[in-house]
C-alpha cells in the first residue's frame, strides 16, 4: 500500500476517533443532572422550536437541492448529451452528499445544543466548573462532528473517485446549503432578537430573558439556528472548501495521480483535527480561573500542538519545509487576526469604552463611533490576509511552477486546521446563553444567574474572535479557489482541445475583468441589504404580534401566576419569515455570477470573484466587528458604567445593539458563505462559461 | 498654425469666455437689493466667519504644499541628482500653480456664495423667481470659474511644456489640496451642523436656524467652507484629472507629438464647457414651475448641446466617431446614474418613505433600513461604471492598440464635460440653504421662509445627483489614471533603459499584485473611519461649548431681546478642531501609497489603486446616498408625514440625518479625493517605484 493511501486511511482513522469523542462527549452531557420540570418544560420548548425550524427550512432546501442537482446533472461539468454522463451523475451525487453532510453538521448541533443548555442552566447551580464543562463539551461535540464529518466525507469521496474536481461539487452542495442555512438562520435569529429586546427590555424595561415576553423562546431557539446551525454549516463549507481547493492544486501538481502533494494535504487536515481533540480534551477551568482564559487557552494548546505534530510529519516523512511554512504562516496569521478583532470588541480596550462614552451624546454618535471602529478594524484583518497569501506564495514559489498558489491553499488549509476547536468554542457560546436563559427564566436563584452571566460575556468575547477568523479563513481559501478556477479552465481547454490560449491569470487591465471587478464588489453590498431588509421586515410582524398579546392576553404585563404567552406564535411568525427571506439572496449571488460569467465568459469571472472577495471581506469584517463592538458597549454600560442600566447611554447602546445584530449575527457571516458559493460555482461552470459566453 | 494649436487656442478663449460671464454674473448677482440691516449684519458674520477659516487653512496647507513642493522637487520624476534638474523644477513649479488654482477655486466660490446667500433671503420677500435667480446665478459664478480655470491651466501648461506628465504634477498640486480642502471643510461643516442640531432642534426644540443657538452661524459658515469651497476643489480636480488622464495616453498614441488625439482631447473638454455657458444662460423658472425641474432641465439642456456639437465638431474635423462614441456613453451612464441616485434619496420614490414609516419603530430601524437602502444604491452605479468602460473600451479597441484604454478616458472626460453645470447646480445648495437661515434669523417673513424652503429642498434633490455623477465621474477618471499609470511606468523603462519588461497590465494572480489589491481595499474604509471620528470628536467640543453659553449668559435661552450667543467661540472650535483632523486622514491615504510602492514595487501599486478604486466606489457611494435618503426621510417627516414634527419616528429620523451628515457631506464625498490623490502620487512616483521597491 502507497504512503498517500495509507495517510489517507489516517484521515479516515482520525475522524472515526472525532465521532467516538463526540459520542463520549455527547453521553457525558446527556448524563449530567437537569432534574427540575420547570427547566425541562421550557428546555423541551426550546427543542421543539428549533426542531420545527430546521424541518421545515430543510424542506424547502431539499427542494432547491434537487433542483440544483438535477440542473447538475444536466450541465455540469459539460453538457450531459454531450458524452461522459458518468461525470455529471458523478457530480450530481457528490453535490447532494455535500447537501446531507452540510444538513447533518446543522441537526447535531442543534440536537445536543439544546440538551447542553438545560445540562448548562442546572450546573450552574453547583458553581461555575461544572457550568463550564457543560456548556463546553456541549459545543465540542458539535466541533468534533462537523470537522470529523468534514474530513471523513472529503476523504471517502476522493478514495472513491480519485478526482479532485468532484470534491468541488461535494464543497458546492455543502456550501450552497449553508448559505441557506446561514440566511435563513440569520434572519430567524434577529428577528426574535431585536423583537425581545425592544418590546422587552426597551418598552416595558423587563429583563432580557423575561418569561412574560412572547417573543423569548423564539429568541432561544434563534441562538441555536442561527449561531449553532448556521455556524456550524458556515464552517464545514470553509473547512471542506479549502481541502477541495488544495486538494485541486495538489492532483495537478501531482500530475493527475495522488502524490506528495496529496498526502500533505490530507495529513496535515487530519493532524488538525487529532490536535483539535487533544486542545478539546485539555479545557478545564483551573482555580479561580476566568472561563475566557480557558476558552483561549485550549486554543493556543490546539495550536502550538498542531505546528509541532505537522513538523515532526514533515521531518518523519521527508515532505517540503516550505509548505509546512506556509501552513504554519496561516495559522500564526489566523491567530493575529483574531487578536486585533478581539482589540475592536473586548470591553477592556479603548474602542468598545469610547463607544460606550460616545453614547452619552445620543443614539446618533453610538453609531457614528462604532461604524468609525468597525471601518478601522478592517485595516489588522485585510494587511494580515494580504501578507498571509503574499509570504505562502514567496515562501513556496522556488518549489516550481504551480507550487506558489498550492502555497496559499495549504495557508488556508494551516489556518483552519483548529477549526474543531474554534467551531466548539463558538457553538459554547449560544449554549451558555441559552443556559442562561434558562436560569433567569425559571428562577434558579441569583447565583447561577451571576455564574451563567459571567459564562455568556466569555462567550461573547469568544465569538467575536472566532467570527474574525472565519471570516480570514474563508479568503485565504477563495483565494485559493481562484487558482483552482485557473484550474478548472486549463482542465476543460486541454481535453476539450480547444484552440484557446492556457489561462495564466487576470489582467486588471483587460476590460472584461475590470468590469467583473466592479460587478462582483457590489454583489455582498447587496446581498447584506437584502439579508438586513428581510430581518428588519420580519421584526415588525413579530413586534406587533408582541403588541397584540400584551395587549389581549388578560394579566400577561403584569406578569400574573399562571398566565403565559403564545410562544409559539412568535416562534411561527420568525420561521415563516425567515424561509420566505432566505432564498432571495442567495438567489441573487448564485444568479449574478451566471450573469457574469455568460455575458463576459472566464475572465470577467476572474475580477468578479476578486471583485467580490475584496468587497466581501470588507463588508463582513466591518459588520461582524461593529456589531461585536455594540454589543459589548452595551454589556458594559449596563454593567454601570456611563450612567449604567436606564440612563441616556444606555438607551443609546441599546440601538447600537440592535443595528448591530443582523450586522454581526445575519449579514456579516452570511457574506463568509456568499463568497465562497459565488466561487465554487464559478469553477464548477468554468467550461461552461467558456463555452457560452457572450464576450 | 496647426489645428492642433488652433484648437487650443479655441480652448483658451472658451475659458476666458467662461470667466467674462462668471464675472458678469457676479456682478449681476451683487448689484441685487439686500437693504436690511439684519440681514447684512448676520450674513458679514457668515462671511467673515468662512474667511477666518480659508485664511487659517490655507496656511495649512501653505505649509503642506511647500514641504510637498520641495520633495517633488527632489525626488519627482527622477531624483534630481541623477540629471534632468528642469524636469524636476517644472514639476515643482505645476505641483504649486496646481494648489493655488485649486485653493483660489475655493475662494471665488466663498466670495460669491456668501453674497448670493443674502441677495437670495431679500430676494425671496419678492418671490420665487428672483431668489431661484440670486441662488442659480451665485451658484453659476463657481461653476464657470471653476472649469474656466481648469481649461485654462491645462491648455496653458501643455502649450508651454508640450508635456503630459507635467499635467498630472499639476493636477496632483489641485487634488491634494482638495483631499484636504474637502476633508477639512467637511469636518468643520458637520461639525456644526451636528452641534447646532443636537443641542437646539434635539434638546431645546427650537427651529433649524435659531439665532439663540451659539452654533447656527458656525453652521451657515459650514455649508460654505464644506459644501461651497471643498466641492468646487473636489470637481476642480477630478476635470483636470480626467484632462491629464486623457491627455497623458493621448500624448503616446500621437506619438509624443500633439496631433489627431490631443487636439480630440482639447476640443471635447472646450465644447463641453461652452454647452454648460448655454445651460447656464437658460436656466430659468418658468411659470409655475419647480425650481428642481429648473434645475434638471437646465442639465438636460447641456448634455444635449454637448452630444450635438462635439457631433458636428467630430463630423467637420473628420475626427474618430468611435471617440465621440465613448465620450457620449460616459455622459449618458453618467446621467443614468444620477437618476438611480435620485430613485434612493428622492421623497416621492419608495426608499425615502420605506426608511420614514421605519422609523416609527425606533432610531435603530433607521439606521438598518437606511444602511440597507444605501448599500442596494450602489448596484445600479457600479454596474454603470462597469458597462460604461467595459463600453467604451470595446467601441474604440478597434482603432489600434492603446486606443481602448483612451476611450475609457475620454469617457470619463465626456462624463465631465457638463461639469460647469453640474458645479453650478451643487453650489446653489449651500447659497439657498443659507439664504433660508438668513430669512429665519432676521424673520424676513413666512412666505420668504416658504420660497427658500422649497429652493433648498431642490438643492438637496439635485445635490444626490450631483454627487452620484461625481462620484461616478471620479471612478472613471481613476482607471483612466491606471492607464496613465502604465504609460509613466513604461516611459520610464523605455528612457532609462531598464532592462524589465514593459509593463501591460497587472495580472490578480501574482502576489505583489493581490496583496496590493487587499491593502488597497482598506484604505478608503479606515480614511472614512478617520475623518468621521474627527467630526465625532469636535461635535462633542462644540457641544460643551454650546451647553456652556446657554448656562452662563443669562437671558439666551428664554430669547431675551438683545441677547446673542457667542458665535465666534464656536466658528473657532470648528476651525481649530477641523485643523487638527483634517492632515492625518490624508497624510494615511499618501503614506500607504508610498509604502505599498516601495515594499511591492509597481505591480503592488496596481493592484495597490484597483483595491483603492473599487471599495472607494462602494463606500462613497453607499455613504453619499445613504445620507442624502436620511435627510430626505427626516424632511418627509417633517412635512408631516408618520406623525410629523416632534413624534417619535421625527426622533427617529433626526438620529439618522446625524449619522447620514458626515456620512454624506465629510467622508463619502471626500473618498472621491482621495482615490484621485492616490492614482496622481502613483503615477508620479512610478519611476522611483520602479527603483527602490523591496520585491
Amino acid at each position: 500500500m502507497s504512503t498517500v493511501l495509507i495517510v489517507q486511511f489516517i484521515a479516515l482513522a482520525v475522524s472515526v476517533l472525532s465521532f467516538g469523542v463526540a459520542l463520549w462527549l455527547y453521553t457525558w452531557v446527556k448524563s449530567q443532572p437537569s432534574k427540575n420540570s420547570r427547566v425541562e418544560t421550557i428546555a423541551e420548548l426550546i427543542r421543539r422550536g428549533a426542531n420545527t425550524f430546521l424541518r421545515r427550512e430543510y424542506v424547502v432546501l431539499a427542494k432547491f437541492a434537487g433542483v440544483a442537482a438535477i440542473l447538475i446533472l444536466l450541465f455540469i461539468p459539460h453538457p450531459i448529451w454531450t458524452g461522459g454522463a458518468l461525470d455529471n451523475i458523478l457530480m450530481a451525487v457528490a453535490y447532494l452528499v455535500g447537501t446531507a453532510f452540510s444538513a447533518l453538521a446543522g441537526k447535531v448541533g442543534i440536537q445536543v445544543a439544546t440538551i447542553a443548555n438545560k445540562k448548562t442552566a442546572v450546573a450552574a447551580q453547583q458553581g461555575i466548573k461544572p457550568a463550564f464543562l457543560a456548556g463546553f463539551r456541549g459545543g465540542a461535540v458539535m466541533g468534533m462532528a462537523v470537522v470529523g464529518s468534514s474530513l471523513l466525507g472529503v476523504t471517502l469521496l476522493f478514495m472513491l473517485t480519485q478526482d479532485a474536481t468532484t470534491l468541488l461539487g461535494f464543497s458546492f452542495g455543502a456550501s450552497s446549503l449553508a448559505l441557506f442555512a446561514k440566511a435563513g438562520g440569520g434572519i430567524f435569529t434577529k428577528t426574535a432578537d431585536i423583537s425581545a429586546d425592544l418590546t422587552g427590555k426597551v418598552e416595558l424595561g423587563i429583563p432580557e430573558d423575561d418569561p412574560r415576553n412572547p417573543a423569548v423562546i423564539a429568541d432561544n431557539v434563534g441562538d441555536n439556528v442561527g449561531d449553532v446551525a448556521g455556524m456550524g454549516a458556515d464552517l464545514f463549507d470553509s473547512n471542506v472548501a479549502s481541502m477541495a481547493a488544495a486538494l485541486v492544486m495538489a492532483m495537478s501538481l501531482d500530475n493527475g495521480t495522488p502524490g506528495k502533494n496529496v498526502l500533505t494535504v490530507f495529513l496535515y487536515a487530519a493532524l488538525g483535527l487529532l490536535a483539535s481533540i487533544l486542545g478539546v480534551g485539555t479545557a478545564k477551568m483551573g482555580r479561580g480561573g476566568s472561563p475566557t482564559r480557558a476558552l483561549n487557552s485550549s486554543t493556543y494548546v490546539t495550536t502550538a500542538v498542531y505546528a509541532a505534530i505537522t513538523a515532526l510529519a514533515t521531518w518523519q516523512l521527508n515532505l517540503e519545509w516550505r509548505i509546512w511554512g506556509a501552513a504554519v504562516i496561516g495559522l500564526l496569521v489566523g491567530t493575529i487576526i483574531g487578536l486585533a478583532t478581539d482589540y475592536f470588541t473586548d470591553d477592556t480596550k479603548p474602542p468598545v469604552r469610547h463607544v460606550a462614552k460616545a453614547s452619552q451624546s445620543g443614539p446618533a454618535f453610538t453609531i457614528l463611533s462604532g461604524v468609525s471602529y468597525g471601518f478601522l478594524s478592517v485595516l489588522p484583518a485585510m494587511v494580515g490576509i494580504a501578507v498571509a497569501s503574499f509570504a505562502s506564495y514567496l515562501i513556496t514559489a522556488p518549489l516550481g511552477a504551480g507550487y506558489a498558489m498550492f502555497g496559499i491553499a495549504m495557508s488556508a488549509v494551516g489556518m483552519l486546521s483548529i477549526v474543531g476547536m474554534i467551531i466548539s468554542n463558538d457553538a459554547y457560546g449560544p449554549i451558555v446563553d441559552n443556559g442562561r436563559g434558562l436560569v433567569e427564566m425559571c428562577d434558579l436563584g441569583d447565583t447561577a444567574l451571576e455564574i451563567t452571566d459571567s459564562l455568556d460575556s466569555a462567550g461573547n468575547t469568544v465569538k467575536a474572535v472566532t467570527k474574525g477568523f472565519a471570516i480570514a479563513a474563508a479568503g485565504l481559501t477563495v483565494i485559493a479557489l481562484l487558482g483552482a478556477f485557473i484550474a478548472e479552465v486549463n482542465e476543460a481547454i486541454v481535453t476539450r482541445g480547444l484552440n484557446i490560449e492556457l489561462l495564466t491569470g487576470f489582467d486588471i487591465m483587460q476590460p472584461d475583468v475590470f468590469f467583473g471587478l466592479l460587478v462582483g464588489a457590489a454583489i455582498p453590498a447587496v446581498f447584506s441589504a437584502m439579508l438586513i431588509l428581510g430581518v428588519d421586515r420580519n421584526a415588525q410582524r413579530m413586534v406587533t404580534e408582541i403588541h397584540r398579546q400584551f395587549k389581549e392576553i388578560p394579566g400577561l404585563k403584569e406578569g400574573k401566576a399562571g398566565v403565559t404567552p403564545e410562544y409559539d406564535k412568535c416562534i411561527d411568525i420568525a420561521t415563516t419569515g425567515s424561509l420566505k427571506e432566505l432564498l432571495p439572496a442567495g438567489a441573487l449571488a448564485i444568479i449574478s455570477t451566471l450573469v457574469v460569467g455568460f455575458v463576459g465568459g472566464v475572465h470577467a469571472i476572474g475580477g468578479f470573484l476578486t471583485g467580490n472577495i475584496v468587497s466581501g471581506l470588507l463588508l463582513a469584517l466591518f459588520m461582524s466587528n461593529s456589531g461585536g463592538l455594540w454589543d459589548n458597549s452595551k454589556k458594559y454600560v449596563e454593567s454601570g458604567h456611563n450612567g449604567g442600566r436606564g440612563s441616556d447611554a444606555h438607551k443609546s447602546a441599546v440601538v447600537g445593539d440592535t443595528v448591530g445584530d443582523p450586522f454581526k449575527d445575519t449579514a456579516g457571516p452570511s457574506i463568509n458563505t456568499q463568497i465562497t458559493v459565488v466561487s465554487l460555482i464559478s469553477s464548477l461552470m468554468a467550461s461552461l462559461f467558456l463555452t457560452f459566453s457572450l464576450f
